[in-house]
């Protein structure tokens, strides 16, 4: 019997992820497997493009899990610099286009896996291509902006546009390469995946840092010198000089090919799948990374949520169902962590906004409290804030926003939002406590006694 | 109507918690409240005194979170260096001796809390009671031992007898101090909290830092020089030289005067509750803190795990059910967190020996990892082992050896043990993602999706 055809479309973590367990699954007589990739790099990590940016991390190989040739050597035939432009679901076929060559041919498979991945918002304005507007996406991006960095021109000033967590991420990197920031947000406050009283926080920490936040502000132009380089970004009434200007509006899933074949899309354009990654109503359908939309388990809706994390265990599903055997993604519960130099943030759950929008009615509780006991050194503080539903008292959201320490106990609410738990329920949880690492009340167990007595209305 | 009278004996962590709650929800004119301690302090955090001695934090007024001048202000009657010496629970009152002027009498109660804590372990050799031999359990043995360090006597040779959590605490803070430490235990390996295979790792790391770990080895005497003070520690065969020896034997439960009053105990010797902390049968007394038994959630089994931040919660819940409310206790899992230098050690659930003993099959799954992204500066190994049952794949423990960053990840498998998850719902959790923090992969879900895998048997 001829061996079954994978085809993978896009070369980064949920497709070569997938490819790589589904080759760990089968021999390649079995399945013989083809990933193409349109760009010049496999299995990268976008996330760390901010830290190469800011000299923390090098770049670009330190960000490569795997080049095309550990994964050809693995018996993966990866296609580099190759576009699929078209799918022909009916025919079991793929276009696709030598970017070298310019040739085009097709491919046939007996499973397709989308990882097309997600394109940065880039807003139609006037001189956004100039040179000096940089985005922060991809390893190409990531060496033009090092390459900006490293020259140095003008003043050194940036001015980064929106502020959510890639916009805060590339302002630290531009404080730490000693340039003057600026970033200009349209929502009231940094980090709209926060609620505003806690982004207000974020805006303080900023601040301080030096950086300058401009909010409820759009940003209306790209003002371009003599040269033809950015100049200075404009706003209503005003001009914010710039020699480099960094775009962290944020992404949207790359579906342009799964709509012209037909695919389910969800409101946020990315593709719907059932729970073991297969594009919903085609059988040999995959899909996984930033360009599927993924079940939110709080509020019971899809949504398109970018992250490298969920990308890696889609492919690890996807490839594990392709490979013959049963996985399924059950969703997500909304965490994200980031920092900004040393001011960490960390969500999971639903903010206000969301519960509000999904008919809940809830209780906050926010408390202050500290990383280690109080007497201990390098005890920092952090501001823990709570949602739970009215009534029933279950968990509905966690926000910290701290120093070291603070981010990753948000995952102890990750945890109890997957169970369903009530705010009353963690009060009694037996997390880890010693003087280097906790208050005798983790905060947020604090945080949990505050809103269990909020949702009792004591 | 007269007042009711609510008598706490033990003015530490359970006690004046429970004190501190039941006083916020009544009026004085309705319940009063009267403490009784023996020592000389309130309040105060034992689990800092290995860091005081360590010359970490200061102390000891920094490891009071709440004196007894400011538990009255409060309202709270506090008297200090006043023993209970007898319960008359028929008789509804407690004889007490002032331990200043030998004063006895007694003291009518409502309602009775028993929080009488843990008294060492001090084995019954020859020379214990020496000059030099020191605890680590109250403030007074906190001073002692600063005063004996401070002192600096002859060579700066330590010996700790005992390496669970309270010994390798002091190994640390001997190390800090400068002085030659050699660690004396019983067990094939330090940490017997852990499995030995990580409790090697334990031992590995301590002898890096230079400190002699003696294993599979008892002390059968304290020897002492002309002066009385301590000179050495003898073992089977050998002599270990000490100018100051730590006990880090762990503790039992104080309940002489609960057994004299014929209270319900548990095989350990501590006080056996129901869920809203009342001693079992007792409808008036209440029990918590080190001198109570509390239940397993994963074994089904009550077990003395003495931990200021189950005393805390004890406190929380008495002090409520007094006061008129209505909490319960509803038992732990098991978690631990302790360091030696940079080294993070963490436990929760159960360990190998403990699974076996409940008739548990299993598999495990041990795991290297990094605390943040691997190209991310500062990322440190960690190694996570995991315990699951066969054929269910409920998670049954997880043990933690790594460095900074290793330990509060524990948190994640104690929510999860208390949710009853199972290894393969765990490898989909939405932990927190940023190279700043974890590998795209958190090595709790690495370790899950091993374990997954064995459960399945792959």
């Amino acid at each position: 019997m001829a061996a079954q055809r994978l085809v993978v479309v896009g070369g980064d973590a949920a497709g070569m992820s997938a490819a790589s367990r589904a080759r760990r699954l089968t021999k390649p007589d079995e399945l013989e497997i083809v990933a193409f990739e349109r760009g010049g790099f496999t299995s990268y990590s976008a996330c760390g493009i901010p830290y190469w940016a800011g000299g923390v991390v090098d770049g670009p190989d330190e960000l490569v899990a795997r080049t095309p040739e550990e994964h050809r050597a693995r018996g993966i035939d990866v296609r580099m610099r190759t576009e699929v432009t078209g799918l022909d679901l009916g025919g079991q076929h793929v276009l696709v286009r030598d970017l070298e060559s310019g040739e085009e041919r097709r491919h046939g498979f007996d499973h397709l896996v989308l990882a097309t991945g997600a394109r940065p918002v880039r807003p139609p304005l006037e001189g956004i291509d100039a040179p000096g507007v940089h985005g922060v996406q991809t390893l190409d991006d990531g060496r033009a902006l090092v390459d900006a960095l490293d020259g140095g021109a003008g003043d050194r000033r940036a001015v980064v546009v929106g502020a959510g967590y890639i916009g805060v991420e590339a302002a630290e990197a531009l404080v730490r390469r000693g340039w003057a920031v600026t970033v200009i947000e349209r929502s009231a406050q940094p980090m709209a995946t926060l609620d505003p009283d806690m982004g207000a926080l974020v805006r303080d920490a900023m601040t301080g840092m030096g950086i300058e936040v401009v909010t409820d502000t759009e940003v209306t132009a790209v003002r371009t010198g003599p040269d033809g380089r950015v100049r200075a970004v404009a706003t209503a009434g005003r001009e914010h000089p710039a020699d480099v200007v960094v775009l962290g509006l944020g992404v949207r899933p790359e579906t342009a090919l799964a709509r012209e074949a037909g695919l389910p899309l969800g409101t946020s354009g990315g593709l719907l799948t059932d729970l073991a990654m297969r594009v919903r109503g085609h059988e040999n359908v995959w899909a996984g990374g930033d360009c599927v939309e993924v079940l939110d388990l709080v509020s019971g809706r899809t949504r398109h949520i970018p992250l490298g994390t969920h990308a890696n265990k889609h492919g690890q599903v996807i490839g594990t169902n392709v490979g013959g055997g049963y996985a399924t993604f059950p969703g997500v519960v909304g965490t994200a962590v980031s920092k900004v130099c040393d001011l960490e943030i960390a969500r999971t759950g639903l903010l206000e906004a969301q519960a509000r929008a999904e008919g809940l009615r809830y209780v906050t509780a926010t408390i202050e409290s500290t990383s280690r006991a109080g007497y201990y050194p390098g005890a920092r503080p952090m501001t823990v804030k709570m949602l739970a539903e009215r009534g029933t008292g279950r968990l509905l959201g966690v926000q910290i926003v701290g120093r070291e320490g603070a981010a990753k106990r948000v995952d102890v609410a990750a945890v109890a939002l997957t169970a369903r738990m009530t705010v009353d329920q963690m009060t009694a949880l037996d997390l880890g406590y010693a003087p280097p690492f906790s208050p005798v009340w983790d905060p947020v167990l604090v945080a949990a006694r505050r809103a269990a007595a909020a949702v009792k209305g004591d």
